[in-house]
């Protein structure tokens, strides 16, 4: 289908945007489509990529808040994960994608469980996925043995799915959950396949510390040293660096997806920005999960990403505006190697059109700082995927089903 | 007028609210009003109480951002400022308070230039607010007999308009631009009329090191050793204060006013929120003006307050929901001496009804973790004030006016 977007606000002008397919054909030029949306009042952006998160913990939302990583961990969220259905993931991941859609984002990278739910529920609510099944042995063989098979597994499953939007990639869950053999296989599995690999790298100062005492080594010099790091490497987290450690990673070309609220909320720390900016590492956004953060507005995550660089360093001038918007759209297509995060022709057409006439973004003088520092996901009116429209003036089709069916999972799996 | 909210949820189950003139009057007893509004799906919190803010400097939203402190003070924020007129601010007022209506407010402590226009914008919006004219002399004894004259003539004409919800307070602006004298004056007036006073204390180490050099006395023991510290003084800011100062404000009652937001995007530090609370110390909570947030979205500064917390002590048990949302409600409506903060029989109906069918608040398993961590002023779908209806279904009455107006006086008052 075409689509024509008339009459919208980008860079600064308004404009027209032409979309044939899945891919924007053109700016301000062409004037006729099939479908035709009145974008007046509205400003184009490119939709948002949100490079860590783990969709169905929506279904944990509000239940273990304000306590210690590890009790929350161990004792609330972990029990009660091992319970999940691959049912329950389905729908967690649906409300997940209505609660991105409403809030402009277009394209998300999932860690967690039965990914095969995980990306049922992403074709069907249209979005742009990369999905992951953790990989996590614990030092065990015999468990090692087995997330590999079930890797190969899910690999084969998801390109057989043939959709274009959806992309496996591998998930090893951290240095100190897999054995240094097995991040060997998953290193050589990415290369020979093109596989992306998510991983979470130090979050806390303790894991590093406990790394430490037991390979002699902080986790990134080791990493290096097995060969493990490279261009496909998007670490989430990554807190805990020395100057050293950074630039070890930049050497490699690996990516940072970086997660202000969660980081936050669990009093994890704060990303050495500055230090990296100067190293030249690409960093993107995520939201983490719903269990740490407690929503998925990306909008909400730029403006937690800046101020908190700010009152960090004691200098408002770190991270601004544009900054944050380029680490949650462009520095997230070219981590999870997509063909979006700006709107030009030639780019995949995953477009956010945001409402102007709303108190927060009056008067209209900086869209860049309305954007980042005022406006919040419920400023989104319409949200268009890979060329196809998944919501529009407001609405996603089925949303009080997914909010119905989700309350009901929510409730069914507290009850086991 | 009387108004029945009926199978709203209230403190865990669904009841009813029934609302005599400006009085909740009743819960769960009374079937009957003139007016009826369905709470099926909606949750009743108390309506948020803004302890500071500069409501017309929404006009300068995305004016100056990413920018230091002095810089953005005295190259952009005041010279801006000095050509402001009183229907600018009038103006700029009015879209505050439909922003606040819109996220949940009901009641803001206001400082700023052109009171009467402030409280005419209040009155005609039906909030509830304390109003003040910025006081400063700069050491200038003319200036300060010329704003003394002013607070009187301010204090007569506010009395004069004789509404309820609109009441006069001082605002020395800080201890390092107003005379020790005209700070006595001020302190006297106040004890004389019953009046609160606002001030702005201790938002930089700078500001502390500069005083400390002038005075040699750091603010705190110096406005206490000048007889001007008593439980109607509420500071604004309060970061840089050391335990000895923290224990003379609670020895006064002093209130503290926090404003996360602003502290962060203009990094000027964290408040001291553990030692204040060990203290016991009351702490509100506000936005500032919008040049600093950009928002007056007091579900986002509960967030930021309790997030912001937790990373800097690397503790996430550190302020839990249920404080955050005490700050924004009960705590506010203590410091400004409003008989409101909770929904209970003899109270004001001061009430904002959430909706709770949006997928950030599904699924509701801990409301007030959903309040603070995932909910957004959009969430908000109804308001009431003083008994009378400021919202309802998420419209406010004229709202498309005072946007369009808002741009206009801001791009009038940028050509200048």
């Amino acid at each position: 289908m075409s689509i024509l977007i008339k009459n919208v606000m980008l860079n600064g002008k308004e404009t027209s945007i032409h979309v044939e397919g899945n891919t924007i054909d053109g700016i301000g030029k062409k004037e006729k489509a099939e479908y035709v949306i009145d974008g007046k009042g509205k400003a184009a952006i490119p939709g948002f990529v949100n490079t860590h998160t783990h969709s169905a913990m929506t279904l944990l939302r509000g239940y273990a808040d304000d306590l210690k990583l590890h009790d929350w961990l161990t004792k609330h969220i972990w029990p009660l994960e091992a319970k999940m259905t691959e049912e329950d993931v389905y729908w967690g991941t649906k409300l997940a994608c209505l609660e991105m859609i409403k809030s402009g984002t277009t394209c998300f990278s999932d860690n967690y469980w039965h990914m095969p739910a995980v990306a049922r529920a992403a074709d069907e609510m249209g979005m742009r996925a990369v999905v992951c099944e953790v990989f996590m042995d614990l030092g065990d063989p015999e468990r090692g043995e087995a997330e590999k098979k079930k890797q190969v597994t899910l690999l084969k499953k998801i390109r057989e799915m043939g959709n274009e939007r959806i992309t496996f990639a591998l998930a090893p869950h951290a240095p100190y959950t897999v054995s240094p053999e097995n991040l060997g296989w998953i290193k050589d599995l990415a290369d020979r396949e093109g596989l992306l690999v998510n991983m979470h790298l130090a979050e806390t100062e303790k894991e590093n510390a406990e790394f430490f005492v037991r390979h002699r080594k902080r986790p990134v010099p080791f990493l290096e040293d097995i060969g493990f790091l490279g261009g496909n490497l998007i670490c989430a987290h990554s807190i805990w660096l020395t100057r050293r450690d950074i630039s070890i990673l930049e050497r490699h070309n690996v990516k940072v997806a970086h997660n202000p609220v969660s980081n936050m909320k669990l009093g994890s720390g704060v990303l050495p920005y500055k230090q990296m900016m100067a190293s030249g590492l690409i960093i993107s956004l995520g939201t983490d999960g719903c269990a740490s953060n407690n929503d998925l507005d990306m909008f909400e995550s730029m403006k937690f990403a800046a101020l908190l660089q700010k009152v960090h360093d004691y200098d408002p001038t770190i991270m601004p505006a544009q900054e944050a918007f380029y680490m949650a759209t462009i520095n997230g297509a070219e981590t999870l190697r997509i063909n979006a995060g700006v709107i030009k022709p030639g780019k995949l057409a995953d477009i956010t059109l945001v409402d102007l006439k709303r108190p927060e973004l009056v008067p209209n003088r900086n869209l860049m700082a309305n954007l980042v520092y005022s406006a919040k996901g419920s400023c989104v009116d319409t949200v268009l995927c890979n060329g196809e429209i998944l919501m529009e003036a407001g609405k996603v089709e089925g949303e009080d089903e997914i909010l119905e069916k989700a309350q009901e999972v929510a409730e069914d799996l507290f009850s086991r």
